[in-house]
Formats: C-alpha cells, structure tokens, sequence
C-alpha cells in the first residue's frame, strides 16, 4: 500500500511556508502566538494538499495553488479554534486548546484572525499567472464552504440530545460541517488549475464523496477497531451518546423497543451498555449499511477521475481516496 | 444644520434589502435568527453609507456599492457579537447581546456565518458593471481591515489594567478597531466606483481621519457632556477605569504624583472622584489637546474631498465628517 502520509509531505512544506508567512506579521504578539499555536502543533494537511494535487491534475502550476492551499488550512484551524470552545474540548492534536491557553477572549478571536488571513492569501495569488476572475471563482468557492461549515456545526449543536434526526439530516450536517470544506479544496484547486467545467464539477464531487466516506468511516471504526487501532477506547461514541450514522439507521429501522433501548443507552453515558449498543447496530444491519456507504463513496469518488489524463497527481488523489477509509486519519 | 440622519436614510433601505437578502437562506433557523437578531435591532448605518457614497462621488453608479456596503455592515455587526462576547457586555443598541439571548456557542457561530456572509455580498458583486479586479481590489481592502479589527481588539484588551500605554500605542488601537473599517468603507466605495489613484487614496484617508474623529471625540463628550446629551453617566469611562486619549495624554504629562492619583481613580471604580480626575486632565490640557485632535481629523478629512467634482455625495460627505463631532452618533 502507497505511504498516503509519504505522498501529502510532497508540498507540506511549501504549504508551511505560506502559512508562517500569513500570520507572522500578527500583532500585539499575544494574538500572533494565540494563531499560531493549533497550526504548530501539526495535523496532516490534507485539506491544502488537496488544493495542490487538483491544481496540478488538470494540468495548472501548482506553485498557484499555494496561497489558496495554505487559506484551507487558515479555515480548517478556524473552525477548529472556535469549535474546541462551543463544544468545551480542551485538547487538541495532543495539545490544550487554544482557549484553555489563552482563555475564550483571545481563543474567538485568534479564529477570527485566521479566517480573515485565510481570504487574505487567496487574495494573494498572483494575478499574472491566474486571472482575476478564476480567482474570484476560487474564492467563492471557499466562501460559500465557510458559511457551510457554521451552519454544519449549528445542525450539530441542535442534535444534541435530539434522537429523532433522519438520515438525510444527518448526512446533510457532515456535509456541510466536514464535506463541503473538502469539496471547496478539490473544487478551488481545479479552479486555479484551469480545469474544464466538466473537471471542476468532478474533482468538486470527488471532494465531496471522499469527505463524506471520511466522516461516515469515523462513524463505523468507533465500532469495529480496538483502542490501539483508533487511538481512543472503542465504542466512544455510544459512550458520548453520539449521533453517528449507526444510530441514525438503527433508530429509523428499529422496531418501537430497540429504538427505546438504543436511546436509553446513548443517555446513560455508561461504557457497560457499549455491547448492547453494537447489538443493536448489528441486528438492523446498520454497521454494514454505514460501511457500505463508505465504500460506495469512495468508488464513486475515484471513478470520477476517470476525467483526468494520467498523472502522479491523479495517482496521489486515487491513493487518497483509498485512504480516507484507514484508520489514523 | 443638515440632518445627516437624513442622509444616511437615502440608501438604507436599499442597503437592509441586500442585507436581508444575503441572510435570509441561513440553515437552520436557529443560526439564522441569532444572525438576524443584532442587525434588526438598527443602526445608524454610518459604514455602508460611505461606501456608496464614495463610489457615487467619484462618479461610479450606487448600485455597484450596494453589494459591498451590505458587507461593511455585516463586518461590522460580526465584531460587535464577538466583541459582546468577549467583553461580557449584555446589552447591545438596546437590546439583549446575541449570547444573552442564544448563549456563547451559538453567537460565536452566529458572528463567524455573518461574517462569511459579508464576504459572499462583495462577490456577488455584477462583475458586468465592475471589472473583477476592481472586485478583488476592493476585497483585498476589505479583508485587510478586518485583520486590523482583531488586531486592534486585542491591544485593547492588552490594555486593560496596563498605565503605561503610550499615546502613539491608544492611536494605533483605535485606528486598527475603529478608524480602518470605515477607511475600508470609503477606499472600496471609490474602487469600486472605478475613483482615479489619487481619489481613492484621498477617500481611504478621509475615511481613517474621521474613524478616528468619531473615536476621540467619543472620548472628549464623555466628560463634557452631561447624560442627557451622551445618553450615558458623563464620566463613564473614567468609573470604568478605560483608556482614553486624555487619560493617555495626562498621564505623559503629569508629575509622578499626579499620575498615581489618576491611575489610583481609574483603579478605584468609584463614582466619587470623577470631578478630581477631570480636574487633572484639565490641569494637563488633555481635555482641550483631545478636542483639538478631533477636530483637526475632521478639518483634515474635509479638505481630501477637494479632489472631488462637486456634487450631492461630495456634500453628504462633507456632512458626515462635521457630524462625527456631534453627539447620539
């Protein structure tokens, strides 16, 4: 199997390089190392590589990629800023989060900070080399991906303790809140790559498909690997009461019982019903229906770049997209 | 004397169309009321005014603003739900803060929605009438300030407790918080009205003099005034122990012993010694030093519309800048 990791340290470089010097003139100095600090911390960049392979895959430069690869990153930190905060998480890639550092204060508006520095190297892209207006579409693009991101994130906020959500609702809250950011990469990559309408609208699929098998693989690995395999006790989800596509499968198939029973477990926050719980998944076929979805995706996904010319960057997404159904992403 | 309120009508109607417009399809609803909420409860809007006032007055059609004008508000109404949350500050035009009536999660993500909506309404901008990379240029000016507008909320949160700010130090703060919003205001205003270089330098730079007008003078009425005129206890800041430009001059003026006194009243919170700090300040003539640079800003930002033809916008602007200086602004 192709080292996936091997293949996004390609530009990770460069990416951090764009980065650093977005937020290095921050001032007073308080909120510059607020900013920096998630972004040190590491994370595996595949929002910007992204940004970068698809660049390349339709044949663009991908050193016009760059500005616009580093802003997702800018993004993806943001959101995770300012969720860590709503949701009251106080670790993150293994560190105290930001507001647990520098309190909710400076936490708000370090995102804020970086969400505005994100369009602000987009705007940066040379418009020698990218006319304005592909520029403007690329913008747009991620624009409409961050107004998606809050609203996915206030989807989520009102599922809490909320156990009649449909499928559709469901899969439209991962959506926005995880999918759209990935789908606003592939698809601003194409963008600035000069992708044909036909390739733009595919890689933006192939964005949108391989993020959505990402978060639903999340759903089902929490049920089937060991602690070891996904770094955090199986079934943790059940413990947190959490809606995963399991749940939402099980509850709409289950007969009026099951369904009570499922929804008591989920309350209780007890790790002893765990089993229980996996039961009940497994007697509506829900862990097989998530799996499958996640695979369906990441076909899907991959035929999609059927449209592109061969290439190591079209190899580099195939590789991705087989990836995203690993565990450890 | 012109009733500027007056003129600040003539476009806010037009201006609150493209604002309801750009957040009506916010989903869910949840996120979209407390999105709604701080702009419903009015304003005066002072911002999106500028800028199509600045774009009709260096002969550019009002319409091509209106985009854009809609932005500076939701820029605007974005800081003060985060400020309000940072600042614990409850009350808000009147009404409860955003995190008072949806609590914090909610209006940090009601902030972060709006303030992506601002940046899709200057993308939407017909780019038929305006070339897009006047677009990009009056984009660049607006993420530009919004940087600045974190940058300057956190100096002044860093000056909280601290004495020792300099003059030139307060003058950056309120510049970045204040002044370089309504600097972004005029400068797209004349980009996207298609001004000469030279015009739109002179609008940025009226719009950053009378920012900070508008800011100073807010703290030379605080202890001129009396409640009846400021619609606040006259010496607020000075209870609430804030920086102001005279507290920032009488302290670099005055004796170490003069200087311990203020900075012991500023400590205190104590209504009782208002009359001895004002006492101070005029011993220093901070009063008279903070109304003067007011008014010099004002003198200075009406003679940079003299590279204007006249015309009816040419007057509001002149108006606006006079009216910085009056109070209920």
């Amino acid at each position: 199997m192709v080292d996936v990791l091997e293949i996004l340290k390609k530009y990770s470089e460069s990416i951090d390089r764009e980065i650093n010097k977005s937020l290095i003139s921050i001032d007073p100095k308080s909120l510059r190392k607020a900013s920096e600090h998630l972004i040190k911390a590491g994370g595996k960049k595949l929002r910007p590589s992204l940004v970068v392979l698809t660049c390349e895959a339709v044949g663009g430069k991908p050193e016009n990629a760059l500005k616009t690869a580093a802003a997702m990153e800018l993004i993806h930190t943001f959101s995770l800023i300012h969720d860590d905060i709503m949701d009251k998480d106080e670790l993150r890639r293994g560190e105290p989060s930001v507001h647990v550092l520098w309190g909710e204060p400076m936490a708000i508006l370090a995102g804020d900070t970086i969400f505005s520095k994100a369009f602000d190297a987009i705007l940066e892209t040379k418009i020698d080399d990218v006319s304005s207006s592909r520029v403007l579409e690329a913008l747009k693009t991620v624009v409409d991906s961050c107004i998606k991101i809050c609203e996915g994130q206030a989807c989520d906020m009102g599922f809490e303790e909320k156990f009649d959500v449909k499928e559709k609702e469901y899969l439209n809250m991962i959506y926005k809140k995880t999918a759209a950011l990935i789908a606003a990469a592939t698809r601003s990559g194409a963008i600035l790559g000069g992708g044909s309408p036909e390739q733009v609208e595919a890689l933006s699929e192939y964005g949108r498909l391989i993020g959505m098998a990402f978060q639903i693989q999340d759903d089902y690995l929490d049920v089937i690997s060991d602690e070891e395999e996904i770094g955090k006790p199986a079934g943790s989800d059940i413990v947190e009461g959490k809606m995963t596509l399991m749940v939402v499968h099980t509850i709409e198939k289950a007969s009026p019982e099951d369904k009570e029973k499922l929804i008591s477990i989920l309350k209780s926050g007890s790790e002893d019903q765990v089993e229980e719980a996996i039961a009940l998944f497994k007697k509506y076929d829900s862990i097989e229906y998530t799996r499958n979805i996640a695979l369906n995706n990441v076909k899907q996904a991959k035929e999609l770049l059927n449209i592109l010319d061969d290439s190591e960057s079209k190899e580099a997404l195939l590789h991705i997209a087989d990836f995203v159904l690993q565990r450890n992403f």
